[in-house]
């Protein structure tokens, strides 16, 4: 018996937009089917015809009941918008879901099951509602048991929110594995909870306790695993999101940061901040730790999304030669290359503990 | 009629102990009386026979019972610990204060209205339960809002937690006032609240918000402040909670900042991480926010607790000549200088909007 969910994946109004990065992530890397998406404003055409690197041919349908006839078990709610409330029309379609039994699965700030009639519905037709960015209870404050973890501790940085620093630490755990390696994905946000199957949305977490949290998560990898890879969050460079960026920075006791950037992008994105020259951001990410333990940029994850291959070559060679760091577009051309740096880098970090 | 409270505070075992320090910062700062105190360490000494500074000469006695006689309105849960969890001993005397219908006062993490047991005898008695460090509903995120109020905003930084960086801003609102200024105290944690009467525990926020929860609180002063005083939290330089410290730097996007230091102190306390020279430190503060916005140290305040007057002296003249700021102990001396440099700076900071 399959014991995958079979999703149906509700985008209304969002399918080609960089907010449904929820669903985009977890057609293109979750364990789990998806059937059909629901969005009114593309109905009839296929989730590759809009996006091919997906690799989903699910179709897209207007309404929850037309969904149903693909048999889904569950809805996901396919959206991560600033301030993760749920978009007003979002709320009759989920509804629709509840009362079709469906379980749903939803990744926002604003709980399923805090909501009254959302909980009301769902004792009516007996629908499961998995808050997946609910953290667990009991997480304890940093202990700086994260320094003396046998793995190595790879996380992902950037320049800004939403550039695929998920998906580049993804990739990279599939290049690993391909070469022999034994590196574990961690997830810290929710699409990534939803792919890995376990980890902590970190920014839905008490301020006091991100710190912890981002340790309890490389405490909790598999022993055997070689280098941990831990998804990142905003940029220390954003106004808003900077603080959980660094309590993952400061949490999960990294030895080296993989940069990621959008090719070509100078500020960002919310606030017009100007995003510096990438080796001053590289630099900027070891200053921020260096007064607690050594961290280094090892490779640059360049999103050249948008580019044709020609011209993400050239920004690939450009980048590397001003940094000096390992480049490559790992969506584009695959991870071997990154997980090359990486895995170097990780023979030469020395993890043994002082006598 | 006196509307105040009268305090019982509860510090069983931490009367001499700096996690006391919402304790002290009450007594020493707070518009309520505090009427005894429970801790059956000292009991049968007055508040200001182990601290004179704090200027409370409530009675130590050894049980909630032995406390009535003073005809309290509310005990105070005074301890602020790591992680914010009622000491084991603690429970029975908050039950005590319960069952003689005392209204409980708690800046704890952990939620007096979420025990069941609290809330059941709380329900007997007719005993209110207020948990200080609950926030607001409803924060919104970052809007980038902070940047355009009017008043010019000071944010106490420091090298350490727990070494008076609340006193400071406190002092200098007193300061200030008498000056004929009009200075707004603006507090982030719980013993502030408990002393203002609002504020919010932005250590206790959701992290994705906590930018937001410090940008709300400077944009609620009172329209005819000149200089909003930002009490801080944590340190940049501590692993645990520098990300909380984060988001108060970028949230109350401050245009200055008084760097705070224990004199004599190397280390951050938990965890051993060097403090840099002062220079340094008050130049790290200022390149966090610089691609952001302007905001400069102003003036040091520096805690000589436990030196004497001249020794105290000498160290605030050397710190004043390495670090090029104006630096007085704002305990030990008053803080008319460092309103001075405060108001001078304030003076020179140009809050136009542009055109």
């Amino acid at each position: 018996m399959d014991e995958r969910r079979r999703y149906v994946v509700l985008t209304e109004g969002f399918i080609a937009d960089r907010h449904a990065k929820t669903a985009f992530g977890v057609m293109r890397y979750g364990g789990d089917a998806v059937v059909a998406v629901v969005d009114s404003t593309a109905v009839g055409k296929l989730v590759s015809d809009l996006h091919p690197h997906l690799r989903c041919d699910a179709p897209i349908v207007a309404t929850v009941a037309d969904a149903l006839k693909f048999q889904p078990t569950s809805l996901l709610v396919g959206v991560a918008n600033a301030g993760g409330f749920l978009p007003p029309a979002f709320r009759p379609r989920v509804l629709d879901a509840i009362d079709a039994g469906l379980e749903i699965v939803s990744g926002l700030h604003e709980f399923l099951n805090e909501d009254d009639e959302f909980c009301a519905r769902a004792r009516s037709s007996g629908a499961k509602l998995w808050d997946v960015r609910r953290p667990p209870d009991g997480i304890p404050l940093f202990s700086g048991a994260a320094y003396r973890v046998p793995q190595v501790v790879a996380l992902a940085v950037g320049s800004d929110c939403a550039i695929g620093k998920m998906t580049v630490m993804l990739e990279l755990a599939e290049a690993g594995r391909a070469a022999g390696g034994r590196p574990q994905f961690v997830a810290t946000g929710q699409t990534g909870i939803m792919i890995a199957g376990k980890g902590i949305a970190v920014d839905r977490v008490i301020s006091d306790f991100v710190t912890g949290a981002a340790e309890q998560l490389v405490l909790d990898v598999p022993p055997d695993t070689d280098v941990t890879l831990v998804e990142g969050q905003g940029s220390i460079l954003h106004p808003a999101y900077a603080p959980v960026t660094l309590g993952l920075i400061l949490g999960c006791a990294p030895d080296m940061f993989v940069l990621c950037h959008r090719a070509g992008q100078k500020t960002v994105e919310d606030f017009d901040v100007p995003i510096p020259d990438l080796r001053s951001l590289a630099r900027d990410h070891e200053r921020v730790v260096a007064h607690i333990k050594p961290a280094r940029c090892v490779a640059l994850a360049l999103n050249t999304a948008g580019f044709d291959d020609v011209r993400a070559r050239a920004a690939i060679a450009t980048a590397e030669a001003e940094t000096g760091l390992s480049t490559d577009d790992v969506v584009r051309f695959g991870a071997a290359k990154l997980w090359t740096a990486v895995a170097h880098a990780a023979e030469l970090t020395d993890k043994r503990q002082p006598a």
